[in-house]
């Protein structure tokens, strides 16, 4: 077991590929050494020490001592300089790094090795006595906050009082003696605190320093990012022993920040900010304005020709956008860091797609590369970036989840009805809501962004939401809602019916008044990429869309027809013909208030012509592509009024006494509805609504055909759990189908398939694929029933079950990322059973996962035919599921 | 294909075995026949044959003509008469006949073959003119009644005119000329309703006879019996075409019933009633009282005597109690019928454990010969059978779902509460509500019977009171409760709190008043039968039981362990000292409303001392039994109580203001509690409740242990989903115990181990078991989300998905009787992966299904350790256990 690596002079023991072990910072430190960049000297402490030292009481490995010693006299012995010298001392940077980057979370010592001693050396060296005493005042004090714990302001107050005493405002107007005197008080301050002197031997420093970074990995900044980052799997931090350069000498040093491109445009050029006269930190700090690097190479011409070709040599080494940090002393260049940088979503595909044009990478490295956020973050409108900070914090209101990402701005309402109605007079939007329910879809549909004051980012809000890209943000615990009075506040801060707020469905925050918003278009590199995904990918790709509008803008982000689309929305808005919703509605509270069946039929002889005008719409727009089509599936429940108002005008307009619709709505009452009176059981039940369902379909279809239109459409049967209950509505639908094709005289072609999203279902596959021509996988409600978790009530524990700080149980929401262990396992089983009986048994998921890259790639690997996602994911499916290929020649070719 | 199957003179061609094709009478009368008894010769059409009539629209098969003409002809040749024959006719009855007995369904008539002429020819060959009328008559009104379809009452009027005519009173003072007249009268109604002459002859009048029994396969009553009887698989009723004998020639003849021993004791002595001088008909009409087979004894020795012979010879050839129709023809004796003899519980254990002593059978077929229903039915208490039916009738006041069989009388209460109050005055309640929830078990605990007006067979109501074996009925629709009032009213009659009624959950009858009730003893032979069925059995026999006083019933019952004692019917009741209740209610709903951990720890720990007691008592009744004790379970929603007027009582109680209340309770509020925040969830994120009980647990074991009482506790949590959920449990279940038992210093053996009830649990199985050291399927909620079928909510659909005449998806209710396909899959998968990462795994299942006969059969096969069963169902799964053996070796051995 080796603990520490060592590079300096062109040679380095660790490489890039090291990451895991020498932390990103020491990787790299390695690897530019190793190609010959200029590289400070030193050694890094690897990620085993610190693991070893959380798992064995905060006591290193015994061998560790030593390697340190060694590394530390071979380094000294390059830079022929010694610790603690009293003539040109070495001096060291002591800085943390892990394998992913956790910028400011953990602890960094800089110029250490200074004592008493070497302070003076380093004053006689530089021939610069300001410099010596800043540079050691920096260290005591940084030392004494992070290695022993003092208290920051204190030491602050201190340098207050010092430039007072001196009269001077800024830093770099104290003269030596100023630092000296200061560096004086700390180390009373520290003697006082502490009882013992400030420690001048170099080595204890370095130890001091070194558990201090080693304990900045636990720390609760540390802790809390990784939870939040969803950072798992590593082993601690590595600790980078590194010699000092100083940018902070005079006007020929300085440090700097720079990209090999531009990462907010992907544009190529050289890109970054640089400090004259200063140390890193205090590029951090924002203290000072720097400057562009066009100026460097105006000032510096040299440092910048050498710089330029630092850039493209790591370019071209790692063979992807590079951020590095750099230091000029003296006048000579030092590369301190580079990794891969961050960009923007637009400069992410940018990169990537010239990359491939200079031939950099692969078209495979290029879809690799981009992640699906990257495309989520693509097509939300966004709060204006120039707005200043403190202009929002004072407009900011409350928080709450952030379940659909994107921004939205319009005028607060408090029903769907007056959502509405203000939406009609043409006004902007915002529906605010404790919870929303299938009832509330139409004033959802027309509002600009949605509010709830409970709910987690799938609860019905939020899937509704994000099925139309539309900004949404969920339980906003501190909200109190008064719907009777059209007013929300937040600890006594109110919001009445009609004025403005804004939305930041990134990162949840509500705010008071209008907000600028932008929408950025979509780069052309988006376009080359995903034309080369698809190329790629061998899983069809569909979307979840309910009317014409959505499909349409499926179609455009790349849906190649529809997987799911759900009848019921229909049953209350007429999303063509918004006026004509009222007469839907009534003519389903009709079906349901009915009490024979010859009554039921009347009224869903109303809503025939309204579901049959909204299939002709998809159709249209979906001409020449599938489309699924999902019979009713909701409880009757979700469809009746539950405020007593609502009832009794109901009631009123279909001449029955109040008392009866209360009765129907109370008998409708379920106590798990999730596992009541729904999906096919209802068309089991009542037959005439399947037969209704079925000739809207077909004679839409026939409608369509007969004008030219291409349609396919597949029936599919919800919830079933049993092939005997599948063949009643089997041969329910072909009865109906057949009628209305037989008399119509045209022919066309159906498929009659099955949701699979009951673990009995896809037990039962083998069985119940002798009846249906597909199966698609309902995911949503299949992870419900297999792991017995209500995704409305789960709000109360599922986050303790998925916070890696607390339980920790599993390691993704099972409702964003398929449960692949055990949901996976009844999914395999279904495929494998329902093909051995019907080999070409068409297989889809059209659940939220259908649009959830990780669970694209399930999909992938475990043989689907295609995956359904809300158009605005489709773009994302198409991405994994090109990924998800190149994964499995990946694998391939390593086996 | 044969469809006409002969017997007469001592052969025949059909046998017992073939009772599917030839009916159970037809079966018996080819067996009877084969055997040497004396049986009037016929001939049988096959079931056959009905079912090509019903799937070709109601056409015979062509050879049916034919065979019949022939086999007609060779019954003519035998008989050594002819039908319609004017000298000495042949006489024929066409009698109905399924494989199961379905008295009283399906038609019969009797005296085919007369005619005018044929009529003359009887009664010159009886020399009684009287008696051939009355027989030609009696031809006439049935065959114009059953065959054509004549209203009876018309047929009536005319008889009663007739015998006004003559001015007599009873049939049999009617002359022949009464008859013949009638007879007339028949004819000419018969001519002005058909259009044309009763027909005359003999053959056309067969075939109508045959056509009228097939058609009364499909009619209404049949249909209607077969659906609640659950008879399916049936082909059709065989048609019975059997020589007439005649009992009312005489004083010499007569026809009877009788049984080989006593049907309702099973006691070996000869039991039967016989009637002089009359026909079959007559004794079911049960006009005339009939005599005791000793009577005939006296009247008739020879007859008797040759009944006697024909008793001992069918018992030993059946080798089971038979039930015989007999007809005495001119002091000659004829056999008509022979079938397994119906008898009560207590023969059927008599009779079985009789013949095995008399070497008549083996142990394993007086096993098998007992069936569930046999002794669930032995140990309620029912109505007084002496009752008289009409006293019954005027008492009953409404009808519902016999949820739990027996019956119970008390005084009608309203509420739980009432129920506690009245029963501490001594009284005897019954508890009345619309439903019950786990608040009102205090309530339902001390009352003799519950009814409720909603709910299904395993609503909360008959699931509590079946594990009691307390008589319920719920589902009794036509009631009206207005608990504010204290009353409830079926149709206006009203029944005020106080006022005593009788429930009998038989039938599901509710009577106002108090019925005298009987309890039957279970008699000697059902001590010896279970003793035989546990040495046969391999799998064991526990039960569920959450109180001391339920462990000591199934102790009795033969209970080898408790399989689950639920833990949360505790902090509502304390059942030995039911006064000190309300202290654990106060104490559940303080930790409940707790914010804190803290604070919750407090209300905790006022609850440990109670559990610890309840467990003490549990582990004393169990002694030296194993105990499985599942912690925390339903939401924690049920708990808290949900009208304003106990919230404010409950805020009053807490200091706290009772929004504070409301709104909690409001918070705890689910869409879907069965999903929810419940089971071991409610320990991961409120640990404290895991502590307080497994530290009750352990405590209350050693306890006992230190007294000498052997306990063997077993702590399982429910709801597991996942290893990892399971591994924190255990981890902190472990802590406590074992702190607790290091402290008192006693050894204590324990073992930690899980529910198996969601899907995902029973996949991840072989993980699972890495943890936990047993399994026990909790089958109702794994049938509810394997089938996403929520058992409060089914009652909606589900009847429509068993009723064979209607969806007739499932074959039993699933909730009954376990899901061996879909259910049953996972349960298979999870024994098989669970054994193979735990081999000496035990497992066992807790469900209701644990007392199902069938489901027991189904956990042998899969190879449990054991079931579990409420305590009076203990008996029927130590039966079904040893009958499940008993199948194996058979079909072992058929292999």
């Amino acid at each position: 077991m080796k603990y520490v690596y060592f590079f300096g002079r062109g040679k380095a023991d660790g490489t890039a590929e090291r990451r895991d072990l020498l932390g990103g910072k020491g990787a790299g430190l390695a690897e530019m050494t190793r190609i010959g960049l200029p590289v400070p000297a030193g050694f890094t402490i690897t990620t085993e020490a610190c693991d070893y030292y959380f798992k064995h009481h905060h006591k290193y490995p015994k061998q560790l001592g030593g390697e340190v010693s060694k590394h530390l006299a071979r380094l000294e012995n390059l830079t022929r300089k010694r610790l603690g010298d009293s003539t040109d001392p070495l001096l060291v940077s002591v800085r943390s790094g892990s394998a992913r980057s956790m910028p400011g979370m953990m602890e960094t010592i800089l110029n250490l090795g200074l004592n008493e001693k070497s302070v003076e050396g380093l004053a006689r060296a530089t021939r610069n006595d300001r410099f010596a005493w800043d540079a050691y005042r920096r260290f005591v004090q940084m030392y004494s906050t992070v290695v022993i714990g003092l208290a920051k302001e204190e030491l602050e107050a201190r340098l207050r009082d010092m430039k007072m005493r001196y009269g001077v405002k800024d830093d770099t107007e104290v003269a030596a003696k100023g630092w000296r005197e200061l560096v004086g008080e700390y180390k009373g301050y520290f003697k006082q605190k502490t009882g013992r002197d400030f420690p001048q031997d170099p080595v204890e420093q370095l130890w001091g320093a070194i558990g201090a970074v080693f304990e900045s990995w636990m720390g609760e900044k540390a802790v809390t990012y990784r939870r939040v980052e969803k950072i798992t799997g590593l082993l601690g931090t590595a600790v980078n022993v590194v010699q000092m350069v100083f940018g902070n000498t005079g006007q020929d040093s300085g440090t700097g920040v720079c990209f090999t491109r531009d990462p907010s445009t992907g544009e190529k050029t050289f890109f970054g900010d640089f400090l004259l006269n200063a140390q890193g930190e205090d590029v951090v700090a924002g203290i000072r304005t720097p400057m562009h690097l066009g100026e460097l190479e105006t000032k510096m011409p040299k440092v910048y020709q050498q710089l330029e070709r630092v850039r493209a040599k790591l370019e071209r080494h790692y063979r992807d956008m590079q951020d590095m940090e750099f230091t000029v002393e003296a006048g000579k260049l030092y590369m301190l860091q580079t990794r891969t940088g961050k960009r923007s979503p637009a400069a992410a595909f940018r990169i990537a797609v010239d990359m491939v044009d200079e031939r950099l990478i692969t078209v495979e490295e290029a879809i690799e590369r981009i992640k699906p956020e990257d495309i989520e973050r693509l097509f939300y409108p966004v709060l204006d970036p120039k707005l200043a900070r403190s202009e929002l914090a004072s407009r900011k209101l409350a928080e709450g989840i952030n379940a659909v990402p994107g921004a939205a701005v319009g005028k607060a309402v408090f029903t769907a009805h007056d959502a509405e109605e203000w939406a009609s007079r043409g006004e902007k939007v915002i529906l605010v809501r404790r919870e929303t329910s299938p009832e509330d879809v139409g004033g959802m549909f027309v509002a600009q962004g949605i509010l709830t004051a409970t709910g987690g980012k799938t609860s019905h809000a939020a899937v509704v939401a994000r099925g139309w890209g539309k900004c949404c943000i969920v339980g906003v615990e501190s909200l109190t809602i008064e719907a009777d009075v059209k007013k929300m506040s937040v600890n006594g801060r109110a919001v009445k019916e009609g004025e403005w707020i804004t939305l930041d469905g990134g990162d949840g925050s509500v705010y008071t008044g209008q907000i600028e918003l932008v929408r950025p278009e979509p780069p052309q590199a988006y376009r080359t990429l995903l034309k080369w995904a698809d190329k790629k990918r061998k899983l069809g790709v569909r979307t979840n869309a309910d009317t014409p509008r959505d499909a349409r803008v499926a179609r455009e982000m790349g849906a190649e027809g529809i997987g799911l689309c759900r009848t019921e929305h229909m049953f209350f808005k007429d999303f063509e013909h918004p006026e004509k919703s009222v007469e839907r509605q009534e003519a389903i509270q009709e079906m349901i208030l009915a009490d024979t069946s010859q009554a039921r039929e009347r009224a869903l002889d109303k809503l025939l012509p309204f579901q049959r005008r909204d299939f002709i719409g998809i159709f249209e727009a979906m001409d020449g592509l599938p489309v699924t089509i999902r019979l009713i599936d909701p409880p009757l429940h979700e469809f009746v009024p539950h405020d007593p108002a609502k009832q009794a005008e109901l009631a009123a307009k279909m001449g029955v006494p109040t008392e009866a619709v209360e009765r129907r709505v109370e008998q409708l009452r379920e106590a798990n509805p999730m596992l009541g009176h729904r999906g096919c059981r209802l068309s089991i039940t009542y037959p005439e609504i399947l037969e209704m369902q079925v000739r809207a379909i077909i004679e839409a279809a026939i409608d369509c055909q007969k004008r030219g239109v291409k349609v396919l459409p597949e029936i599919m049967h919800p919830l079933t759990l049993d092939k005997k209950e599948l063949e009643i509505l089997d041969q329910a639908t072909r009865r109906v189908a057949g009628e209305v094709i037989s008399r119509s005289k045209v022919k066309l072609n159906y498929l009659v398939g099955t949701m699979i999203e009951l673990p009995r279902a896809a037990l039962m596959a083998r069985e119940i694929a002798q009846v249906a021509e597909f199966f698609s996988f309902g995911t949503n409600d299949l992870t419900q029933t297999t792991m017995g978790l209500s995704r409305d009530d789960a709000g109360r524990f599922l986050p303790v079950y998925v916070d890696q700080s607390k339980a920790g149980i599993f390691k993704e929401d099972p409702f964003q990322t398929l449960d692949t262990e055990g949901v996976g396992m009844l999914i395999e089983w279904a495929i494998e059973n329902g093909r051995a009986s019907r080999p070409n048994l068409k297989i889809g998921i059209c659940g939220e996962h259908g649009g959830d890259a990780e669970s694209v790639k399930f999909c992938h690997r475990v043989g689907m035919n295609y995956v359904s996602a809300s158009p605005f994911r489709v773009p994302i499916s198409r991405l994994a599921a090109a990924q998800a290929v190149i994964e499995e020649h990946k694998h391939a070719s390593r086996k």
